[in-house]
């Protein structure tokens, strides 16, 4: 009997226990998420793929690259994680995702989309170069492949003719549905009926070797007759991989085989591609795989959730959407594989041809909304803040240089909690803030996420970024007028500025320190970026002492400007003091811990206030 | 006899005059690039693609979206500017890449690789969304097409159903040779016969309109002959192309029906396949249309430069990276089809196992390098600043989190001359410093470049940019001992803060002060990101006036960031004066001009310290 400790090895296993290690890693995964939440339906498909992985490699030194990484929870319960593996996502415990620092098993970092193969080659040709050992391989699956990242990988791969396989996970969905042409291609090689002649022509070799033929045509027969038992892939094989597949990915054994011969037999890059069905195992999931793909806490039996969700700064910017499209008959949304995460799911179905789901393609997704404006319509781009980073250039180029009105909605902006260091949006106060002409609006409750997009959708005339945060709203509650800032206190011994999530946090802090008499004014941004700086510098030169509270890195924050800002305009603060997340990428945890970590919790705000007065 | 002016109208020339036609413009083209300088090798061979579109679509309303740009020679002359043509890429002239602001004909602006498609279905969708009529078409070169933008392009075009016209003009070489699978597959394409029994087949079709055959019949016989007598090719029509090709590029005739037919009997997108010479019609070009992509004036008889090139920055890295290699064993250079234009010929051919062209797709680029630094290699990305852009995503998801010690070559840093907004390198010094634990390096002469990355081969233990000018080095000579920086003068009215290509103009404005009795400090920063603030400050802080010169925007600027550790670090400054570009894109014309439009040349600079210096 099989048991699923930390000191189990995977290349001990007879197929039979290798398929019974898939019911454990199963039971682990759907019990340990039901309690941290995660991400699930992705994995549970990957389960024999991983098993098989393991049987055939030495992951301490042959290099597994995952792509984005939802799927790897049964490689971290095979990789001596078990013991720990209830700490999934939390604070201190382990990541979500394949960290190298967590693991040497772990080859990589992932988290964004489609970098797999590059990243894989890189490894390989690192591995020709100093002349090593070890097999290289790269786990994506058919929603990366609408990355064109994915493209310039497999072509460079294809070409390079360096040993590695890719494996092709294809369960048939992104996150989203699949979108573009290669999902159609998938699609329809999995119609055909060849690879079911697969297994009997393996056996039919294995038979031979049996009677000793001598091994070089032994190797050939093997060669010729798994080749011509799987089909042709033209596309790849063009690219120059040996195409493999479409095979059962809940074949553990089937699976072994073939990544046994992909990595014995075969000399060039590889192409396995798989087909598996997301959520595999739990019925819920395999229900509504969509649901399952990311998940807080559920009942294991049902799978419903343990706390119902509640409307989020999503929900409020697809609502607004819906209710601006009656209005704005050129108004389209676009988004890269997040209709869900955007919360666009109701836009989608009612204005069905003024919806765009591009696939992980960000970068294309700001440049058609370049081409939408152009020509007059109303493009906004719902984009994550972190993976808007991948549109950085179209921004610049295709967009600002035009100064054209794209609208994006910036979700996920600040800290988003346990996905961790991928994830969090705390990049785009700096790199939006370098393109030209570029607005940027934060709002600090739904009401003013309405008043922001709407003034951005009727009134714009360049690029706009309305960036708000993951979850929902606080306690603050305002509106927006078209003002650059607001003060909300006014006090004597400093100048707080703040905006968007943070808000609160500043608020509280303004009335602890206000039972300390210490009263603080307490501005909050509407602009980021082009902000009143004068108007600003005058207020700050009032009482002398800023402290700007905001949840993105130090360079290229607000804070840092208005500091420079106050240099400029020949305003010597007393002190000036930034918070922020720091120069640096932060863990996972939840948003509260994370707060607390980087000092942006109402209490350490208050101290950080407290110093800034105290100081001579 | 035609004649080449504004007045010419392409709708009401014969076969035979549009031939005619094309012989004028490259003449034009080759006379004036001869002189001004320019892309040449890539506008020869789309003369008559262009002449086609011009003859078939009106393009005051029809969209031809140019990809990068440098084939629209011909489109220029042919839409009211053969008057002005002569002042191509020069100040205040007419700009070697298409530019709305110059003509309504001009659909967008081009000049980074990748884009044309996206920014054509964001054009058609806006079309159809606002039920106007008008026809969209999409040019690029097979260089664009190993970028995975025209992919994520290619992918959601085909599957959009929207009637557009990709045309491909494939002339069998990118800037380097082409790279990648696609590359191999249009070549392999190439070689198949049927396309030469195209011509036949009209002429068939076209005798059976004579004798007025019924439209409908018409139409599908036309549409039949076409369509079996091309190629099909596979990839293409399964993202929902209608596939066209390839054809010869060079017959104007052919291309005219070719394009007739795309607009009037095919609805869904259209993928017309064209086969070009790059540099025809001019007998050095097309011998050495690597050499004739882009070119400096050049005698028109021989192809001869006008004057001798001399070594610059490029020439340098290539140089060092070469002296470099015979050291480091594990050391290589990656390039994004920028071979010849970063230096890296000579390392190219001693090399090649050690080389990595990877095409027009700096996003894999910078991932494939970090798998390599993952596994002990040492890459090095020669890249251009304003390309290196598109790879900003993955500096910080694939390099930065895990600290990846590669190492990036950026040229073309700062303001780069005669191709304008697209091109100048002034966003890296605000993007690179915003990625955590990325040092960035400043050479300000070839020693200093030799020096830094050296020091980053042999030492860095995290991600390192060396950025460095277009062109060659200045008057300035000294070299790197890891300093983050130093004072080359020391004066007591003003401290002048600069780096790089700037630092010369500075030295020389110092030099004009001192003789107006204005005694400044001068600081030369090594390191612009991680930098010594504290350090500065107190130098600031000795006379207390901070002017800060440096050829980027002024967000994410060292003089911003600098001026903000003076307010943090309480120091207050009589005067701050930040030089720079401003936050705005800078237009075309010699780097000369365009340092003295944006106040970066030495006299500018001495004004702005007079200024400073008597502000009380």
């Amino acid at each position: 009997m099989v048991k699923l400790d930390d000191s189990l090895d995977c290349k001990a296993l007879s197929d039979e226990e290798a398929v019974e290690l898939c019911g454990l890693l199963r039971g682990k995964m759907i019990e340990t998420v039901a309690e941290t939440g995660g991400h699930l339906a992705s994995g549970l498909g990957a389960v024999e793929l991983t098993v098989a992985v393991h049987r055939v490699f030495d992951l301490s030194k042959d290099r597994l690259v995952f792509d984005v990484g939802h799927q790897c929870y049964s490689h971290k319960l095979l990789t001596g994680r078990t013991g720990v593996f209830h700490t999934l996502r939390n604070f201190g415990g382990i990541s979500g995702y394949p960290k190298p620092s967590e693991s040497q098993t772990d080859a990589f970092i992932a988290g964004h989309a489609s970098n797999a193969v590059s990243v894989a080659l890189g490894m390989a040709c690192s591995r020709t170069l100093r002349e090593e050992d070890y097999h290289v391989l790269a786990l994506l699956g058919d929603g990366a492949m609408t990355g064109g990242l994915a493209y310039e990988g497999l072509s460079n791969a294809g070409q390079s003719g360096e040993h590695m396989i890719v494996i092709l996970n294809d369960n048939g969905m992104s996150i989203s549905p699949n979108v573009g042409g290669l999902g159609r291609r998938l699609a329809h090689q999995r119609l055909k009926p060849q690879y079911l002649n697969f297994k009997k022509g393996y056996r039919k070799v294995m038979d031979a070797t049996a009677v000793g033929r001598a091994l070089y045509r032994f190797n050939h027969k093997v060669k010729t007759a798994i080749k011509d038992a799987l089909l042709h892939c033209s596309m790849f094989e063009d690219m120059g991989f040996t195409y493999m597949g479409p095979v059962d990915g809940h074949n553990v054994k089937l699976l072994t085989r073939l990544l046994r011969y992909a990595k014995d037999e075969v000399s060039t890059p590889v192409l396995l591609h798989v087909r598996t069905v997301k959520g595999k195992g739990y019925p819920p999931a395999e229900a509504a795989p969509d649901k399952f793909h990311g998940v807080g806490p559920f009942e294991p039996a049902t799978g419903a959730p343990k706390t119902p969700s509640k409307p989020g700064y999503s929900t409020v910017f697809g609502e607004t959407m819906c209710r601006l499209a009656l209005e704005e008959s050129g108004l389209c949304a676009i988004t890269a594989a997040m209709q869900a995460g955007t919360g666009l799911d109701r836009f989608a179905r009612m204005y069905p041809e003024r919806f765009f789901d591009v696939g992980i393609a960000e970068g294309h997704g700001v440049a058609m909304a370049a081409g939408m404006a152009k020509q007059g319509a109303k493009p906004v781009f719902a984009v994550y803040s972190s993976f808007l980073q991948r549109g950085y250039d179209m921004l610049l180029h295709d967009v600002a240089i035009s100064g054209l009105p794209v609208i994006f909605g910036v979700d996920r902006a600040g800290l988003v909690g346990e996905d961790g260091e991928t994830h969090h949006g705390i990049f785009d106060v700096g790199y939006l803030a370098t393109v030209p002409g570029m607005t940027v609006l934060a709002p600090a409750c739904f009401h003013e996420l309405e008043d922001m997009l709407t003034w951005a959708v009727k009134h714009a005339a360049g690029p706009v970024a309305v960036r708000y945060p993951r979850g929902g709203e606080g306690t603050y509650r305002g509106g927006y007028d078209g003002a650059e800032w607001v003060t909300l206190r006014q006090g004597k011994d400093l100048t707080m500025v703040t905006y968007g999530a943070t808000v609160d946090a500043v608020l509280t802090a303004a009335e602890m320190l206000e039972r300390e008499k210490i009263s603080a004014t307490v501005v909050k941004l509407n602009n980021l970026t082009p902000t009143d700086w004068s108007g600003l510098c005058g207020l700050v030169g009032q009482n002398g002492r800023l402290l700007a509270a905001e949840e993105c890195v130090l360079t290229g924050s607000v804070g840092q400007r208005l500091a420079a800002q106050l240099a400029m305009h020949g305003v010597l603060p007393r002190s000036v003091t930034l918070c922020n997340t720091g120069d640096r990428f932060i863990t996972q945890g939840s948003v509260r811990e994370l707060r607390k970590l980087c000092g942006l919790d109402a209490d350490s705000i208050a101290e950080a206030a407290r110093r800034a007065v105290a100081r001579p």
